[in-house]
């Protein structure tokens, strides 16, 4: 029987190219997506419709988080625009504090349940924010947490692992499109509307790669920033 | 202005009593409960009760945790009932993986938000059921994640705090005597019933802390265990 594993899928470009990544890989997955109030909640479709066009399991989770942390994802204030040439200099106000912690929690608890063996999280540290729980120090504290934590010391010790760590946006895409991963399907957009803003940090960081990967993103837009060159 | 806290607050005799530690200790507090599908959801109104007679700011954190996660306490077969001398030798069905690392992933968040400095939580590693995420182990690795993963590396550092991590049941009780903790308001029983059941091990722990300390329960029992003696 193959090894089982669970995927953090929030229906974006980068855990879509993970699954996909991990189904090569011989796993068998179980999708896990996360409803906690988010105002770009519309990612849980894509989560669906990814999981649905895979085959997969997916299971939900529902955290009342914009009750309890605030972030402009999750309603407090609007989402951010900024200049990509800025996007590194500070963390942006769509930070939800904790948010991969307790995404990771979760996934552990159901990797115990179903006897799964490792945690897939599409986070990568280039392309990306500056989210801290981003971060590869994070990912090797929290996998040591999970494991004291779960009393999974031995054999059934859980792995957290992150394929895109590394990965330029671009390098991301690429491996993607090798992977036949359905793009259209995808929703990155951090607003919650009809077609992609274009604005946002995550418009911009995925329209940069698509451009820097020389393929053709195939979800709408409704504006493009600047720099984009189609 | 005081230091802030968050307390994780379930409820029972623990974390009432490490509530009324953290007061006299001068922390400006708000409490976090949890309604993740626990069979004795009960406890919630407890935590309500008990944070309302203190004064102080009472969140609920609401999570699906019975969609996803197996235990007798979310709904999966019936909560074990075992001799206090077997309490020791393996993890109950009562055991919820992960739960502490779910639970103190989002208090993170929430402490984040309000800048809180430090997580108060009830875990004892004594007279306990064996729960691999009570371990002070488990609470050392946790609080060096949360910190790498919410960026709180400097004078921003949260920490995790187990006042009772080293005490025995009917030292919680004394100590909380001491503070006028209102155990009458506390709810340890695993069941939801009207009346605390006296058969699961938290009911037995309990049992046994107050006869060991020589003080009357003040809470019903539809039943007492062998042992007990009024």
């Amino acid at each position: 029987m193959s090894e089982k594993g669970v995927i953090l899928l929030s229906g974006g470009l980068d855990s879509a190219t993970v699954l996909a990544y991990a189904i090569k890989k011989g796993f068998q997955l179980t999708a896990l997506t996360f409803n906690y109030g988010q105002r770009h909640s519309r990612e849980n479709n894509s989560a669906r419709d990814i999981a649905s066009r895979y085959g997969i399991d997916l299971k939900e989770a529902k955290i009342n988080l914009s009750d309890l942390i605030e972030s402009s994802l999750t309603g407090y204030g609007n989402v951010e625009h900024r200049r990509l040439a800025d996007i590194e200099s500070r963390i942006p106000n769509t930070y939800v504090p904790a948010r991969n912690i307790i995404m990771i929690s979760i996934a552990a608890g159901l990797c115990q349940t179903i006897e799964a063996s490792t945690i897939f999280i599409g986070a990568n540290a280039l392309d990306y924010s500056g989210y801290p729980d981003c971060r590869p120090e994070f990912f090797n504290s929290m996998e040591q947490s999970i494991n004291i934590g779960t009393g999974s010391d031995g054999k059934d010790r859980i792995r957290i692992e992150v394929p895109l760590q590394y990965l330029r946006k671009s390098e991301i895409i690429n491996m993607g499109i090798k992977l036949n991963v359905p793009y259209e399907l995808t929703w990155s957009c951090y607003e919650g509307g009809d077609e992609a803003c274009g604005m946002c940090d995550s418009c911009q960081l995925r329209l940069r790669g698509f451009m820097e990967a020389g393929v053709h993103d195939p979800i709408k837009y409704s504006k493009y920033p600047e720099f984009y060159k189609k």
